[in-house]
């Protein structure tokens, strides 16, 4: 089965410092997303907007400048504002926004061109802008102080949507039930040699257990804590012998 | 039940640009983080720190700055490294991190004071300070540019935290400097007792202390397992003498 993704596009409405840009392409190329749009910008990628882009000047080379919101997203299957203000009546519509968590975790469902709409870095994106779009998501911050940096905004919503786009690429090889239990055996034993109270055996093994649970070894920390256990049992019960 | 969350401290380590602390101190605001740890600063808080801090300026006020990175950790329940630069061998286990959101669903669990390690915007974190670390923990970014810029980097956990900072169902304390080394000493001096190969040492000592940052242990389950530990040292200890 061949999966299609859907293709991100970052769109920028009439960002006013050139540094932002640059750090927006940055991020970009950081969280696997290529394409920026800018809308009526009236700054030029100078060498500000270069080095805060670091190595993703391609992004900037390969930008779209669009003299008007309505050219750029002309071709935008699916059109998304960000925003941090939103009302707090269920019945304005306008501003009634999905919190960003709820859209990634749906947006993979889909394929298509989704354009990801991020305001002016002092007024954000105008109503007629939010109503033009399909969907208003909010990054939920705190009431002391919404308004995000632009390109922190474009970092976490970018952030999330990678999060929840695929499988782990790195994946911990986590124990198996065996071996789970061959590493309480092992430790059930030492309570053992060790003469441990059996009134409260019960409980520590399960305290490990518990430890283990939330540490979620992996084989080869397995293995070596092995090693350990088993290297003291042997001491305990050689010393026994003598 | 009064519920005591996590106070979450974000300490800069050795940052190069004034402009880049303003930004951190801006979304900290925004993400309701108060306290902001300086090490080694050679950056004055100049204007354009104070600028792009916009309305977050408090934080940079009652910003604190530390001669060195063991003076700015003395007193952190829990350190915590953020790297994006991890090794894919199981057996390195310093640099074997835990993702972001795999860390943030589980530290609402605990309070104290947890620090947030961000390192030098060239270099981020050396090896040693993210060996005297509880935990590692990885913001998952695209292989073709894996380094985030180090506001974008605070923005993405700060985010991670916020939307999971829930009210916790069970609190456990977590155990401070002086309980882990009290753990980590016993463990060593097991694998003295048992005459754990030298070489090998090092390492495993790294891998528990990597288990035990990643379940994060209360104060209750640490005296039960000093308990263990002491019986059996004690035990390998007596039997010897006879």
């Amino acid at each position: 089965m061949t999966i299609t993704t859907p293709t991100f596009i970052v769109i920028l409405v009439e960002p006013k410092y050139s540094g932002n840009i640059g750090a927006v392409a940055r991020v970009m190329m950081n969280f696997n997303v290529e394409q920026l749009y800018l809308v009526n910008n009236p700054c030029s990628l100078n060498n500000e907007c270069y080095a805060r882009a670091m190595h993703a000047t391609s992004i900037l080379d390969n930008a779209k400048t669009f003299s008007s919101f309505k050219k750029a997203t002309a071709n935008i299957d699916y059109l998304v504002a960000t925003s941090s203000i939103e009302h707090f009546s269920d019945k304005k519509h306008l501003r009634n926004p999905l919190l960003l968590e709820e859209f990634t975790k749906k947006i993979f469902d889909v394929t298509g061109t989704i354009g990801l709409l991020f305001g002016r870095e002092d007024y954000g994106l105008l109503n007629t802008e939010i109503a033009a779009a399909d969907i208003m998501i909010k990054i939920p911050t705190s009431p002391a102080y919404l308004s995000l940096n632009l390109s922190h905004s474009v970092a976490v919503v970018l952030y999330s949507l990678y999060i929840h786009q695929q499988e782990p690429t790195k994946q911990r090889r986590v124990i198996g039930p065996q071996e789970k239990q061959k590493l309480h055996e092992f430790f059930s034993q030492l309570l053992e040699e060790i003469h441990y109270p059996d009134h409260k055996k019960h409980n520590t093994q399960l305290l490990f257990k518990r430890l283990m649970g939330r540490s979620i070894p992996s084989t080869w920390e397995y293995h070596t804590l092995m090693g350990v256990f088993s290297k003291t049992l042997e001491q305990l019960q050689q010393r026994k012998k003598n």
